[in-house]
C-alpha cells in the first residue's frame, strides 16, 4: 500500500493506474475508519482492480462552533486497518493543498443541502459537494462508495453527479450497527459508557416506524409523534429532528403510500448522532 | 466530422478516443463561430489528435432580460466552418439534456465572479462556471481553449480548475480583432452599420490607456477618466464599466506599477461589446 501525501503524486499514481486500464474504485472518508469504512474498502476490493482510500477532515463541512478540531484522528490505526484490507492507495492530503489561501470555488445542490441536516448544520453540504468533486477530480475512479448512514451526503453526491455530468459510478452500501442497533460512526467515540447504552434507542426508534407501518400506520405525523415520545425517555438525548421524506427529492411526506426515508438526528450528551432507514410503505 | 446530439454518444466517443491514447483539445461555444473561435480550433488542430468543439447557447448565464432568445444562432455555417477546419467532434446537445426539470447544481467561483461584468449580469458567471464544468466532465479534455476576450470568464475558470482540481490544461489566446480594432464576437451582428463604425471607439480608448501609460502615466483614475471622455463622444455608447485591475485577482488598481488589465463594457445601439487589454506597467 502506497501513502500519497500530495495530489501531484495521487495524480501520476492515477495516470499509471489508468494507463494499465485497470478499474479504480474509491472510498472517500474522513478518517477514525470503523466497521461501516471497512464495508466500503471490501467491497470496492470484490469489484475494482485498484483500490484508493482517502482520509481528509475536512474543514469546509463544519460550522464554526462544530467537532472540527475534536474529530477523531487515528492515522496510525487507519493504515493499519487499510493495509489489511489491501488497499493500494492510502490518499491523506494537507489542508493547505486542498484550500490554498486564496481559494474561491465552491460545488452547491441547491434545493437538497438546505434539508433535514442541512437546516442545522448551514454550509455543510456545500463542504461535502466542494471536497467530493475535488477528490473525485484527483483520483478520478470509475465507483465511489459510500454509506447509508449519511442518507442526505449520498443523496447529494448522487445529484452532483448527475447534474455536473461527473463520470462515476457511486454505490450506496447499508449501515454497519453495532450489536445493540447503533449505526457505526466515528463520533461514537464521544459518548461515554452509560450515553453509549442509551444511544441504542435511535436504532429502536427506527424499528418502532417500521413495525408502526407494517400495522397500517399512514400518517408520519403520528410515526414521528412515537419516536420522539421514545427518544426523550433518555434524559441525555436532544433531538434535532425527527423527519420522513421523499428518500429522493428529501421532501416531507405526509401520507406514507410509498418507499420511504425515516432520519433523525439526536445529540446523546457531545455526540451528535443520525441515522436513518428506508422503508416500503407496507413496512418491509 | 461527427455530430454529436447526446451526452451518451459524447461519451462513447470520449471513451474510444482516450482508449487510443489521444490527446483531447476541446473549445466549448456559444455557437455563431467567428475568426476568434476559429483561431482556438486552429491551435487545438495543431496542438491535439482529437479536437471537441461544443455549441450550447448555455441559458443559465443570460440575465432574465438578456439576449438569451436572439441570441445569435446559425448551425449551418458553424458545421460548414467546422468541418473545414478538420474538427473531430461537433458537440451539440439539447438543453433539456443539459438542464433536466429537477436540476439544482451549481459551481461558484467566489470573490472573482462579482466583479466586473458580474456586478452587471448577475448569476452570469455561476452559469458559465457550471456549464464549463459539465461539458468538462462529458469531453474530458487535456486541453481547453478559450478567448482572451472574455477576460474575466478566463480568470474565473482558471480558478474553477485549479480549486477544483479538474483535470484538464487551459490555454488562452489572444483576441482577434476586425482591421479597424474591433473585437470579434457574436454579438456584433447586434450593430447596424453606423454603430459598427462607431464600435471601433472601444479598442481606439484601450489605445490610448497603453499611449498614457507608455508616457509614464501611473494613475488608473485618470487613465479610466480619458477613456470614458473618449467613449462618450458616440453618442450610442452607454457605459457599463471601465475598470483598470489586477489580471489575476480581479481588484481595483490605484497605481499602476505593475501589469495590469483594462477591461470595459460598452454598450452601442443594442449589443453590450466588451474588450479588454493586458499592459506591462511601461505600458508594453
Amino acid at each position: 500500500m502506497l501513502v500519497i501525501r500530495n495530489i501531484r503524486t495521487m495524480r501520476n499514481c492515477v495516470r499509471k493506474v489508468k494507463g494499465e486500464k485497470k478499474i479504480i474504485g474509491f472510498i472517500p472518508t474522513m478518517g477514525a475508519l470503523h466497521q461501516g469504512h471497512l464495508s466500503l474498502i471490501n467491497r470496492a476490493r470484490r469489484d475494482c482492480e485498484s483500490v484508493v482510500i482517502s482520509i481528509f477532515v475536512n474543514p469546509t463541512q463544519f460550522g464554526p462552533r462544530e467537532d472540527f478540531k475534536k474529530y477523531p484522528r487515528n492515522f496510525a490505526a487507519d493504515k493499519r486497518i487499510c493495509q489489511k484490507a489491501k488497499v493500494d492507495f492510502l490518499f491523506i492530503p494537507r489542508v493547505k493543498e486542498i484550500y490554498p489561501p486564496d481559494y474561491c470555488s465552491y460545488v452547491r445542490v441547491k434545493g437538497l443541502e438546505d434539508k433535514l441536516c442541512g437546516t442545522f448544520r448551514q454550509g455543510c453540504f456545500q463542504g461535502v459537494a466542494t471536497i467530493v468533486s475535488k477528490l473525485f477530480n484527483i483520483v478520478q475512479p470509475d465507483i465511489a462508495y459510500f454509506g447509508q448512514k449519511d442518507f442526505q451526503q449520498v443523496v447529494i453526491i448522487k445529484r452532483m453527479v448527475r447534474d455536473l455530468n461527473i463520470p462515476v459510478k457511486i454505490k450506496v452500501l447499508p449501515i454497519v450497527r453495532e450489536k445493540d442497533g447503533l449505526a457505526m460512526s466515528s463520533r461514537n467515540k464521544y459518548l461515554n459508557k452509560q450515553q453509549r447504552k442509551e444511544a441504542s434507542i435511535l436504532f429502536q426508534s427506527l424499528q418502532l416506524a417500521k413495525e408502526m407501518l407494517k400495522k397500517g400506520e399512514r400518517s408520519s405525523v403520528k410515526v414521528i409523534a412515537q419516536i420522539k415520545k421514545m427518544i426523550k425517555k433518555i434524559p441525555s438525548a436532544k433531538i434535532d429532528y425527527v423527519s420522513i421524506v421523499n428518500p429522493e427529492s428529501l421532501e416531507d411526506v405526509r401520507l406514507m403510500s410509498e418507499k420511504i426515508l425515516v432520519a433523525l438526528a439526536v445529540w446523546i450528551g457531545k455526540a451528535r448522532l443520525i441515522d436513518n432507514m428506508i422503508i416500503n410503505e407496507t413496512g418491509i
